[in-house]
């Protein structure tokens, strides 16, 4: 049974699910190999400790959109099977940290880092950088195979789970098709605004947002035709999404991001802002402006000054302008469909502030 | 339908069943992302590349000594359920192997390997270690996800794919927790036999014999008393069967295991067979055959002349007839929980010749 509450503060139901869920998951393996304690630890603390619980929150909002009854027997099920999406989430970026090398999440060590640091505090035998790998690689493992196991386990109808197993199924592949993409497009160098763009859909639209909404409008038993529209306003708010990302990632506050400035610069990511300011520099024929944006991205070292330089850069030639007004348009578009799915309330209502949220956030 | 031709040259229905998933599952992602076709084919061609398809053998005895009809109507989905495990192990392999930064596997290079080559071969940006290091994390990723939809997709009543699922947990979380007490006793340097042991019943007894068993007795819905017995029977010849491979990985004839001569001593395995090298040899105070043994452990350099004095050390020392005699022991005790099941004909017969085939085979 659950309660009307679920709408209100619905990331505190999700946290409660999957803290009985990692402490039903962990117990046992704990109990067979003590040894274990300290990973599956770390993976509780990693999956409790943070996040905005977005994933599970439009899987929720699809499914309340698509009729799913808050007070109704499926409630409890429902939410256990969007939490889930959370423990795929820990797997994405546990071992997108590892393959980037990233040395802190959240303000604390990533997961390699730590288990690197806690065999180097041990004195042990080999070598620390490999045994945080390794633990970085289980862990995230441990996180997708519970993942699954968290989903098929929500106590719902059979034919109801059915139903989203191909949401279910399509959000993973598509998540690790454009983890894939993204790796791929930094080893070849295409940076043109396409290739962001697509792995903009892959990783960001599909997996965070048409998906999530797809798999609670399944859940619900949402007709095709709804699914479709919804799967359209989760396209355009999604890249709509990522682009705002991009510009906080080069011009957001720190103090209100938590992140440094220009840390998106340092790690070398394509984003549609950098691909445009390029592409725009060398119409202008101003090369100078499109070397100081080149030379800036995947400078681990960059300065202060020469982020600066980037942003004024970015600035002149419109590339802000021109990602400021394509936010507008694909939230307008967004918001289109979302007007097109006559979604039950308060779904709709949600939804929209969601999506004006997830486009005009300033952090 | 299902052919009774299933019990007959079943590795050859376990690899139709892979083809045929494998080909649903990659088609849309490469039709929508066609970057990500290498990825799927590597995938594909690692799966289906060879193996002996153990697990699912399991699992296909473990379903018909408790009652499944090869001829009736769950066959083929439990065939595709079953096959399931080998996406599971390729997850297994692809990670195990970049843990271990092996070079190649069933004398192909290995997937991290093969994409760092790939980098190489076409020039591409940045690092090809990490390129190839990226892709085996997602490659592994996806077979992992893969396996838990052919799993829930396999063509059975709800409640059937249901009574295995405490089956398809255990073994998921069980082989990640294995592989982490293996990483860990690397780590500390533990090289009792109990450490070798504990091991050996988590990676090999429960992954590879007793939840495979599991799974598939519990398809057949089989009671508490029978799943007991197996799992009894399961965890003393995976145990078994880890041994024969310990003796294998330090005496094998290469022309017969395909691997090289004492490969297994300079991956630095801390197997049972060392173990108690090391502890007999001490026992006997016998300190410069101990150190012969234990110079060799983690040795990449070693040379054929020394391996073959870690193999006059350890039969000295008695190690290899203690190994041995453990092997019959366990053994002996397996097949008599396998008389105890009292399974349906002809898996009795048949797991009791697996049973012998697993722990005298010279490959």
């Amino acid at each position: 049974m659950s309660e009307p509450g679920f709408d209100a503060d619905f990331p505190a139901h999700v946290e409660r699910a999957l803290e009985k869920f990692l402490r039903e998951a962990g117990d046992p393996i704990r109990a067979m190999e003590p040894s274990t304690g300290p990973g599956v630890d770390a993976l509780s603390e990693f999956v409790l400790g943070g996040g905005k619980r977005l994933r599970p929150t439009f899987a929720w909002w699809g499914w309340r959109g698509a009729g799913g009854d808050p007070a109704g027997p499926d409630a409890e099920g429902v939410l256990q099977a969007v939490s889930s999406l959370e423990l795929v989430q820990a797997c994405a970026l546990i071992h997108d940290d590892l393959m980037d090398s990233s040395d802190s999440r959240r303000g604390s060590p990533t997961v390699h880092v730590a288990f690197a640091k806690r065999h180097a505090d041990h004195g042990w035998l080999g070598s620390a950088a490999s045994f945080g790998q390794a633990a970085a690689v289980l862990l995230g493992d441990l996180a997708l195979a519970w993942a699954d196991d968290m989903f098929a386990a929500a106590p719902l109808p059979a034919t109801t789970l059915a139903a989203a197993r191909p949401a279910w199924r399509a959000m993973r592949t598509e998540v690790l098709a454009g983890q894939y993409l993204d790796v791929h497009t930094q080893a070849t160098g295409d940076s043109s605004p396409e290739a962001a763009l697509r792995i903009d859909r892959l990783k960001t639209a599909a997996y965070t947002v048409q998906r999530p909404l797809h798999l609670g409008a399944a859940l619900a038993g949402a007709d095709d035709r709804l699914i479709g529209t919804l799967l359209s306003f989760g396209r355009d708010l999604g890249v709509a999404f990522q682009l705002r990302d991009d510009l906080l990632g080069v011009f957001g506050d720190p103090s209100v991001t938590g992140k440094p400035a220009g840390d998106d610069l340092r790690e070398g990511k394509r984003t549609l802002l950098l691909a445009l300011g390029m592409e725009l520099a060398a119409a202008q024929h101003r090369e100078a402006v499109a070397a100081v944006i080149a030379d800036a991205v995947g400078d681990k070292d960059l300065t202060e000054d020469a982020v600066t330089e980037v942003r004024e850069a970015l600035t002149e030639v419109g590339a802000v302008a021109a990602v400021e007004r394509r936010i507008d348009d694909l939230t307008a578009a967004a918001l289109a469909s979302l007007d097109a799915a006559e979604l039950a309330e308060p779904a709709a209502t949600r939804l929209r502030e969601l999506a004006v949220q997830a486009t005009q956030r300033k952090y």
